[in-house]
């Protein structure tokens, strides 16, 4: 990796921060967020702003330019690469560090007096800005709203916005029709008393029309807005695809419809004037919802007293609960991943241990291939991480020529890897030693087994919020003095992104929405010791309800199923340390692996997978 | 209990809201909180201006008085109580239930347009006053700060503000001088570049200057205020109690001092004049630093450039990490309290059992009586909670003639009680069965007997946060579909408030502050099974570094060690639901309990509680 050389890029974008082209005023320091217009955490390729003009392209950094200075702010996931790839020209601000400024403060030190500092008001979300715009007032200077995009005016060679083929899904991959979820969105509308919603992310548009796209890799989503009122749907979406006959007969575009089901199409750029527009014609009392995380140009289009923010839209909250189609798609969807991880697992061990060619990268080409051989495969859901030996420590770790190792039997491996079908969205972690692990090893990996267990079991009350349960996942690590720096589970889409709100598992959150039945969320303990293995065990799994001997205040009770069914390796456990209660688990477990995933590889012909699999399922006993 | 007849009063209130003697404008509502102006939790006679002009006096609950309407806000332990204390002037609006309106929302509803809404600015925190008139003022109203109290202006009898003598700790109590204490303060202002200190709560000041008072029941605490600048010390409070010898002797009020340690003793009334002043003086960059829960007449009196505002004070924080005096103090306070508790249920068991003529009351006070027989003991720490049978559900029971039962051999009884010695404050509950539990009350037992232990001897990593053990209170009865509504664990005061911050155990919370090694807080799951019983077990626990087997990131690791040392009643416990852990850490802390508290009540000569003790803690033994 060799850093961009950027004093060009950073000479031009100070003669636009000036220009009157541009900004009514000069600006005298530029913020380039990491988002687009729709707060994604997957981007677009032309919406790498922040990555053209430094060169760091991890996925979480915030760039600051002034007349004089260039920093960007990044955490400890991404001080490395970030060093690296970036030239002098750039400082490093390590957030999380002591002595690291917060981006005002270092603004407020840097800044002459009665500054402007300009930002887009397309990407900086509502929230951010109001705290960023505090801070900078309360020190004399001014936060702007600058129309254009000033990266994208210098930005010549600036890829197109991606405006692909949809894909329509019917009723057996839905469960419910667009026009049923629209009744269903303006009701919890009226409960509300709100006489607008806007749609801002792209998975609740998706989600909403019954829509998938591929503009944004890894995610089948599609750039679009939309306007929901209570007698009027409007689509702002771009390109030919409205004209693709199967997208019209899907939304009714062409049918007589009542009013209140016909949806206008609109030009995806014509956003903040239709929201303009709705604000101009309001009356008291009358409400626009949206997401308190929608970007300040949309929030600010609508008067403050007519806004109604909340974290949680409802399109979100409903997207969160699966309905039995959608659950029905998410365990088929499971059962071909898993077919595909027992033919990887299969054919790593053949090549692995004879041979020593294989390497992290054709790992995780090879599970790609297996799992394109399965119907309804679409794409990955994220980068495969495909890890050996130390590499493995690296939580987010992604293969690269640079870093690149080959499997060997003397080294731990960890596979976490998922993709899209069109019945559903996968996402599981496998740990695996293809030789003979340490005592070490196997304990660390029964630690996080055991935690995997413990969520995975926990019975508890309807209402509980995912981040109660973290704490379950870590006792057993706890115990020994050890833990992982990351969350245990986020929420997963169905065919859609593979991690959404609002639901999750995790010390760090608090506003997280109660876990109900219906709801996808991983169960993925880890246990990382730098510069020598990572062990993580990761299923999906779906939240159920649960049988309780009693039922305090009929309040009912909640547990989790496993849909993610592939073979915990039991070479790596250390029997010793479960209880009668977990060795249990991992065989019933394992059972369920063998009947649902065996069934399936008899039936797909792939015998030397299924042997593979009886195999590795073969019931632990414990030793009294 | 009849309601207290407020026609009269409420005449005389509403007089005195239009009386331009009190009030500029007229006002249209007058606000009345529960608190005082330290925003203490249990507060004097002198304070209860709620209980006053409505006649209800449970320990939270807010009035509004309008010309034509007069409401009550209070939550669902008082919703009962309430009914019964209010006369028919009154509403009451149950809190938390959905048809409820918020008093702002109410406010909104009946208030004519334009309405000015009073309330005492040093009883209501800045941030209530913020949200308040944030709503109010959207609804074309206005909050306004009336000086003069209104309920004080008609309340003839009112009691005089208590002003007891104080009790100088010394250094074999407090560990740290109070010298010391303003040094260390002075660096944490230092740290956080801010000029002055204003301590607000009772027990900070208590704890900063090392004295106690009675001001307050239960809290050892005195009417003071304290500003602490970087060369001075103000000490606002009343009396003659500077005037005692030992007092002047203890903060050093006649010796030559170097003017940094010199404190400056004025009137307690004169806080805000005091503050008007400081904040005068301030030039730019100099700043306040006050808790964000202080009264808005404080808060105000410091401009807002120049305030800066914390959850926790680092009074707050430093109070709660005991030094080893006040561990040691707590201890001996605990054996005390042990010693006190063996003979009470001991005396228990011979008079419930043949006579039948021991009632909740006869034994709450008999428990008092045996903890007064202790050295250095002081008053309760809370109106102790002497529940049986059914009363036993309600989680703040205080037993009263018309509630009052027998204790009986057919019921459960359930103790949660504690005491102030200038040692040490205790906190303790037990639920004891003087006849043959029934299988279905042992199991309820012992379920919440697990979740004590878990919560007891769980190891987390420093830097934990108290509400994420939580759930490992609760995993055994969300097994069976059971929980409680309460939180699990409180930080306790060292001879002060047996209830204080920033540490607890509940999922309640999210920002408290991580448990560090020192701290104190309460272990105390239940069960209540509405109008059968209620059960509960309280250990109060200290938080002691925990030896582990690895230790990640050299961060260390935490535990508890319980510092009540009580017998759990083990013909309560169903053996065959423990594990063998479990088991072990029963006969452990029981082994531990006789070898400590059998020593004490042998040196005290009790040695009939003494055979009680040692019959109490057998071991169990696990059948396999």
């Amino acid at each position: 990796m060799s850093p961009k050389i950027t004093t060009e890029l950073l000479k031009q974008l100070r003669q636009v921060m000036k220009s009157p082209k541009y900004v009514q005023e000069p600006v005298q320091a530029y913020i380039v967020p990491s988002g687009d217009a729709h707060q994604s955490e997957y981007i677009a390729p032309c919406d790498c702003r922040r990555a053209f003009i430094s060169g760091f392209d991890g996925s979480a950094g915030t760039a600051i330019v002034t007349e004089q200075h260039a920093a960007m702010w990044t955490d400890g996931r991404y001080f490395l690469q970030a060093a690296h790839q970036m030239d002098s020209n750039w400082t490093l601000m390590k957030m999380g560090l002591k002595d690291t400024p917060s981006q005002e403060d270092w603004l407020v030190s840097v800044l002459p007096e009665g500054s402007k500092v300009g930002v887009d008001p397309f990407i900086i979300p509502a929230d951010q800005w109001k705290r960023m715009s505090k801070a900078l007032r309360s020190a004399g200077h001014d936060l702007v709203p600058v129309k254009e995009n000033l990266i994208d005016t210098i930005w010549t060679d600036c890829p197109q916005r991606p405006c692909k083929p949809l894909i329509t899904l019917d009723l057996s991959y839905t469960g419910v029709s667009w026009r049923d979820k629209i009744v269903a969105l303006r009701s919890k509308m009226a409960e509300r008393k709100v006489l607008w919603f806007v749609v801002t992310a792209l998975d609740e548009v998706a989600w909403l029309f019954n829509l998938r796209g591929s503009d944004v890799e890894y995610n089948p989503v599609f750039f679009a807005y939309a306007v929901i009122g209570m007698n009027t749907i409007r689509l702002l979406i771009d390109g030919d695809r409205m004209m693709d006959p199967a997208v019209r007969e899907h939304l009714q575009l062409d049918s007589t419809l009542e009013p209140e089901f016909k949806i206008q199409v609109m030009p995806y750029g014509s956003i903040l004037s239709e929201l303009q527009a709705v604000g101009a014609g309001l009356s008291p009392k009358e409400k626009v919802w949206l997401s308190d995380k929608a970007s300040y140009a949309l929030t600010e289009a609508i008067p403050k007293a007519y806004r109604y923010l909340t974290p949680y839209t409802p399109i979100c909250i409903a997207k969160a609960v699966k309905n039995t189609s959608e659950t029905e798609g998410m365990r088929r969807a499971h059962i071909k991943d898993a077919v595909a991880l027992c033919e990887l697992f299969n054919w790593l061990e053949k090549e692995v241990v004879p041979k020593g060619t294989v390497t992290e990268i054709i790992a995780a080409d090879k599970a790609e291939e297996f799992r394109s051989q399965q119907k309804d495969f679409v794409e990955l859901s994220f980068a495969t991480i495909s890890s050996t030996g130390p590499n493995g420590a690296i939580i987010h770790y992604k293969p690269v020529p640079e870093t690149n190792r080959t499997l060997s039997v003397n080294e731990i491996y960890l596979l976490d890897s998922g993709a899209q079908y069109k019945d559903g969205t996968t996402d599981v972690t496998r740990t695996m030693h293809f030789g003979t692990p340490s005592a070490y090893e196997k304990e660390c990996f029964t630690y996080v087994l055991k935690g995997h267990i413990a969520v995975s079991a926990a019975i508890f009350p309807n209402g509980t919020k995912g981040h109660l349960l973290d704490s379950f996942a870590r006792s057993a690590l706890w115990d020994c003095g050890l833990d992982y720096l990351h969350g245990t589970g986020h929420g997963v889409g169905s065919f859609l992104n593979v991690h959404e709100g609002p639901c999750g598992i995790s010390y760090k959150t608090f506003a997280d929405e109660p876990l109900e039945a219906g709801m996808i969320v991983s169960d993925e303990p880890g246990y990382y010791e730098d510069g020598s293995f990572g062990v993580r065990i990761e299923n999906v799994v779906l939240v159920i309800a649960a049988e309780t001997k009693y039922n305090f205040k009929n309040r009912g009770s909640l547990t989790f199923e496993p849909l993610t069914l592939v073979p915990i390796q039991t070479k790596m456990i250390d029997v010793t340390l479960l209880t009668q209660k977990e060795c249990n688990w991992v065989n019933d477990y394992h059972q369920k692996c063998r009947e649902v995933i065996g069934a399936e590889l008899e039936q797909q012909g792939r015998h030397e997978a299924l042997r593979w699999l009886i195999r590795e399922t073969e019931p632990l006993s414990r030793v009294q």
